[in-house]
């Protein structure tokens, strides 16, 4: 790959881009962006996306944007400036950002996703495509949310008090499940697909139905294929790709983490 | 912020720009659209997006698409040729308008929305992200759709016989509800999260669950969070962000009506 | 329709273009990409986006793809790399085909798809906006999806171990609908709109509920509307728009093929 700029990318005097940066043609990117070393901005995005203000008021001064190094923004990406993200990023087409988003390190973002801000999202975070990330909410390492998920913030719409939901490390929310505002998804969890989630979820629950009812502990779990047995969850002891145990195993990882 | 147009943009000499226009880098407006003053097109747009037929006939002629004054279209968002979209219009990225499409005054929608077209929707509409509208629904005044609400046109698909969805005024539905087709919501009524209403819904009713069941009337809700007490709705006596009651209260504003 | 392709679109040198090909402002045409005759390409796409790899390996290769004759590409459309898509295709904006899609002729893909690739879309399948088909998915012929259907492909996610929905020909697919992994659901089967099927569908069945359950055969699926009277299923008797039997019923086309 040859790096470099597009002759069609429009890149604002009061951005900032690190070593070894590549930006796609028909891309902008705005003032006060920050792009670290290594990252690819791909085509037709939109970095920095001014908030409204910027078409209200002259002495708009656009917020800080931080793109961390070693990321890979595909096509028709919108990351909204007032935002703080991490390395190793990686999001997809048609994905929007809006501001006040804190991301830690290793997350991927799928397709056509809507991550709404004022939101902590930490490492190693799998979001697939054609998911709502609503305001206030807080994302744990590990987590995956799988595609039509939503994380709502509104008991009472529309209300102006808005509570966001909460989920722990290593828990997985199944597609098209609906997690009410202010909820807690406990660490290890499983929301199966469909699931209305109106309660705190203890950790390592299996939750299942509209409204999500406890069915078991996700240790009885067991792997449903024809390929392999015993039982699916943790999760965290027979699925390594992209994670930081990747060819150690997570035993092997945690002990190297001390 | 300065006015004016990208050199990067591509603009008809058939298309009509007011005062004080704005138009982003690498937006297209067609033959035959018409915008109003102070407006703001986005980068990346497609505005008066041909038919079909444009591809298909030597002589097509753009059916014209007026967009009002004071609107904001944000970055990539795509609006059909043949629609009469209203005044202080927000529209967010990704989000598709289709033709036939009437709209009032001081509507949002948000990211990556589908407006199937041969619709009415009234003033001061919020439509959250990624929500269908399906041809020929029919929306009040006020009303709020969340995110993956759908409102459906055909009872036995595929069909030739479409039938919308009739929503009126100052209802709300909520995430992931599915409307069947011809139905009417009532004024007011609350369509819960992930609800199936497959039937006309009296005004001021609750609605609730897969089929959806009236479980009270809307005056029964009480808020549900730690800074306020009392009833929730109707909500236009707790809520005025962006409307036209903001810093007066409906009453007031209901008597400076008449 | 002039023929031809914008001053502002980039195409590499390595694509091959069929004859009275256009392609609009700021669409990127990559290595390896043939386009059949008579196609359009709309403005502010990505067509043969590269693989992951592109942005890691000095070495690498676009894996081919083809794009059919009278097609029909629409805006802000994303087509990876390494797929082999039939003559006159219809997508539409804001949608992404991922690798390893072989689709056949006459498909229409509705707005902000996600097609996640390695699977497999026969002739006039008609998938509406929103959908998401998952990877290892097996589409036949004349099947319809209707918005936010999904076709799940892991029952213990996040695995190694992924299993694709198998969908027969004639078959319907509501709206929200849940079709877990490895299931198959039978010819002319139609699945209600917000259905979750877990199992699967025997051939003409009408599946409804959460999870789904056998309500009667399709024969028993009276008309409902005003217009017409009669019996709904199989629909191909009833609805010839844009199928091969327009014009002359199914019944004639089936001889004509004899």
């Amino acid at each position: 790959m040859k790096r470099g700029v597009s002759r069609a990318t429009l890149i604002s005097d009061g951005a900032s881009l690190g070593e070894n940066v590549l930006i796609g043609p028909h891309t902008i990117i705005y003032d006060n962006v920050s792009i670290g070393d290594n990252t690819v901005i791909g085509p037709n995005c939109c970095i920095g996306e001014p908030l409204n203000a910027f078409y209200e008021d002259d002495e708009y001064v656009n917020p800080p944007l931080i793109i961390g190094n070693n990321s890979l923004i595909r096509s028709g990406v919108t990351i909204y400036a007032g935002s703080d993200l991490g390395d190793y990023l990686e999001v997809y087409h048609g994905t929007v950002i809006r501001d006040e988003t804190i991301m830690g390190d290793h997350c991927k973002i799928g397709i056509n996703c809507v991550i709404q801000g004022h939101c902590t999202i930490l490492d190693y975070v799998r979001i697939h495509s054609l998911v709502e990330v609503g305001l206030k909410s807080k994302i744990g390492n590990f987590v995956w949310l799988y595609p039509y998920s939503i994380l709502l913030n509104d008991w009472n719409p529309p209300s102006n008090t808005l509570v966001g939901v909460t989920i722990e490390d290593f828990a997985i929310i199944g597609s098209h499940a609906i997690l009410y505002p202010g909820i807690t998804v406990g660490a290890d969890s499983l929301i199966g697909a469909g699931s209305h989630v109106r309660e705190d979820v203890p950790k390592e629950s299996v939750m299942v139905g509209q409204p999500a009812r406890r069915i078991c502990h996700i240790w009885d779990v067991k792997l449903r294929n024809e390929h392999t047995r015993g039982y699916a969850y943790p999760w965290r002891f027979r699925f390594e790709r992209g994670m930081p145990w990747e060819g150690i195993g997570y035993d092997q990882w945690m002990k190297d983490q001390k």
